[in-house]
């Protein structure tokens, strides 16, 4: 698939078909991963892939949890209704888990940014359009407590659990979520 | 350019020719931003696309401030030797501006992160690549004081200036840098 239309067309899914995810395409996304940039090239990423399905009914248990905390203390209306299924049902999960020990040289500056976790980011864009590009659809989950993360997924305390990505076959394809016009987004300084 | 290609092939670029980048590719690249995903589509990014070198040159002052504190507190001894001439020489710059208030649910875990920050990353890794596979050329740029910046690009106090993206054709395009192989990166559970 051409590039930009890959950007233009990956969709979060929430609702996967049972169907078995190739091996293959996996390391595919996770070549693709590790492509790519990290300040001062630290690479600060490790992947956890699961496969067995008792991982995913432990961290569907988790992000129940957090979903009932997150409803009371948000008080956002739509959140009641926010189906998770899909962490029951995706096939492969993908965890992303960042070291904050390897940051560039931007650590260092009166306010430090942590560019562990912005080269996770981009590692986990580039996954998911590697796994659009092949067929599959991905969902960047976001609703766990990291302690919950490490404890199912056995990681140290010293690193980062920044995400999970769960990867299928797409059985619905919602429409993309309106953008804001580059109208209201972009300014020009010439 | 083939997705998956363009994500293997993208190289930093430290050295650009003074060319004139075409305004409809930097429309694209900005297009591609804001079609990555984010928390509760929050949308959470805002970008000044600058062209007058007056920037340019602004910004290399800051830099060039900020490399000298990062070459005494790292102790990294490729640092002085780390040119960053490409700020000056780069045709657009795009500075890339988080709004720290514009978080998913995740705010309200026990442990929040900032998906802010994320969103905005995997955005910067679309134009990255939305560049690439139109001829052109980037460098994720973080070595500035975000107060610097602020002042530079009249940037309020509230929003986190994240990264500047250099873009530019490129004239001197490097080999990537050495990656760590999968069998050190990724563990599987099945």
């Amino acid at each position: 698939m051409e590039c930009i239309e890959a950007i233009l067309t990956r969709r979060s899914c929430r609702k996967f078909k049972s169907q078995e995810v190739e091996s293959e395409k996996i390391k595919t996304m996770l070549e693709c991963a590790i492509f790519s940039p990290s300040p001062a090239n630290k690479q600060p990423w490790d992947f956890i892939v699961a496969t067995n399905p008792d991982y995913n009914h432990l961290l569907k248990e988790a992000s129940d949890e957090a979903k009932k905390k997150l409803v009371e203390r948000s008080g956002w209306k739509w959140m009641p209704k926010f189906k998770i299924d899909f962490i029951t049902e995706a096939p492969v999960l993908i965890v992303v888990i960042g070291d904050p020990t390897r940051n560039g040289a931007e650590q260092f500056l009166d306010v430090p940014s942590q560019g562990y976790q912005q080269a996770c980011s981009a590692a986990i864009q580039n996954m998911l359009l590697a796994a659009h590009s092949q067929g599959l659809s991905t969902l960047w989950l976001s609703l766990f407590e990291k302690s919950d993360v490490r404890r199912i997924f056995n990681i140290s305390q010293d690193k980062d659990p920044i995400a999970i990505i769960c990867v299928g076959y797409p059985d619905v394809i919602g429409d993309a979520p309106p953008r804001k016009g580059l109208e209201t987004k972009v300014t020009y300084l010439d």
